[in-house]
């Protein structure tokens, strides 16, 4: 059973480029077998406006209609995912950009419209975690763009996060996998306020406590939800932590790590 | 030794989404293994022109500074490439979207400065052929967009001929190579004036004749010194065909057919 780390990363890193690659550098020293998986950024919002493209947001969601499509397929599949490809490659790591359109790696459906029509907004049926298996045999290290396939012929845009955690679980089922969300804070905060108050280690029980007590706050509940699940489905390890500390989190646990019991 | 088909689509037929709907079904539809390489249209000039992106030509060529390398790595690399993966997706070829980049497969260097700086263009050194023929082994059939890279964290904009000429040649190294050019006539001329005046069949010392003669104009001469080249290097057909008669000129030599000798 090989090793495999999957790790997302999110848009306020993708903004700024010193940052980027800074983790770019980080990820690229990591052992093991990896898959990135990144945000989009607030380019797709400005190359947005800049093309005459109005941005639909409703409770902090974008929604993607024909024209946004397009802005996130370019911004997102052309402009964010190469330059990261060209960068690690640079830095000796074979990196390889795609949407879940490319080798059908990675199938979504349109969401159904309920209250909200989300517009090409896709929601993961399956990862061909063959086809990433094959990739990453080769020593490709696959580099995805938030986009997925619907079978019919069309792109949708879809929650980095949630990607990255449908790829970690159906790679779990033939490795041990780590699944690793890097953002803007230290992990997962006792008290939103303080910064150093990263809680190292969250079980279901904790976690159950925190919600109840409040400390967790309603941003993380999703993100810790959807990590839960993943760790349900066969996930070794879910690892929440800042871009900068990578390294450190792969290697000893900075951040907060997230295991079905202690 | 496989036989494999490299296909080149130029940007007229990206700019007409009927036209290249009707294209890609033919695509999906050849036998034996098949790369296919895109240009670029007139989407990246009419995006750049949103975005305030001044284009410079000189010479019918696009100077590529670092806002237009932007430009063309979000259109050719993003839209236009997974556009184009998904719709071959639907017709049941399990396309992949790639540029030189991605798993370092199309190496290049930035023009050197003479008269004139073209900016952020490649000239290709070296095309990973084994990587390619990974894919291929994979039924994975790749679609490059015109983009290369300099091993120093950089895409370049790349012509999309030179780059199939370039894959074709590499390729015919381990597999008998057919290299077509789709472009908007229905062959060489032997006559500008008359569409119908296609001529069949090329060979070095015919092409010598019709250029003596002032019959193959101006704009064909590249790309036909280009072709030949690429028959001096190992591949062993080259055909330049209408977009629409792929088919047929694949299974029967509609078009016209270079080869070095009858």
């Amino acid at each position: 059973m090989g090793k495999v780390t999957v790790i997302k990363i999110g848009g306020n890193v993708i903004d700024n480029p010193e940052a980027l690659k800074r983790f770019l550098g980080s990820f690229a020293q990591l052992p093991d077998d990896n898959v990135l998986i990144h945000g989009g950024g607030k380019v797709a919002t400005q190359v947005a406006e800049k093309l005459g493209v109005q941005t639909t947001m409703v409770d902090g969601r974008r929604i993607t209609d024909r024209p946004m499509l397009d802005v996130v397929t370019m911004v997102y599949g052309g402009l964010v995912n190469k330059q990261i490809v060209a960068q690690l490659q640079a830095l000796g790591t074979n990196a390889i950009g795609l949407t879940g359109a490319d080798g059908g790696t990675v199938l979504a459906h349109k969401r159904p419209v309920k209250e909200i029509d989300y517009g090409f907004v896709g929601d993961i049926e399956e990862v061909n975690s063959g086809q990433l298996q094959a990739f990453i045999r080769q020593d490709l290290t696959p580099v995805y763009a938030p986009l997925t396939y619907d079978r019919e012929g069309n792109i949708l845009n879809t929650n980095a996060d949630t990607m990255a955690s449908a790829i970690a679980v159906d790679l779990a089922a033939h490795n041990e996998v780590t699944l690793v969300y890097c953002f803007e804070k230290k992990g997962v905060l006792s008290n939103p306020d303080d910064d150093q108050s990263v809680i190292a280690e969250l079980t279901p029980s904790v976690y159950a406590e925190y919600k109840a007590s409040g400390a967790i706050n309603k941003g993380m509940i999703p993100k810790l939800d959807n990590a839960f699940r993943a760790l349900d489905k066969g996930v070794s390890k879910v690892i929440i932590c800042h871009a900068d500390e990578l390294a450190l989190a792969v290697a000893s646990g900075a951040g907060t790590t997230l295991t079905q019991s202690v």
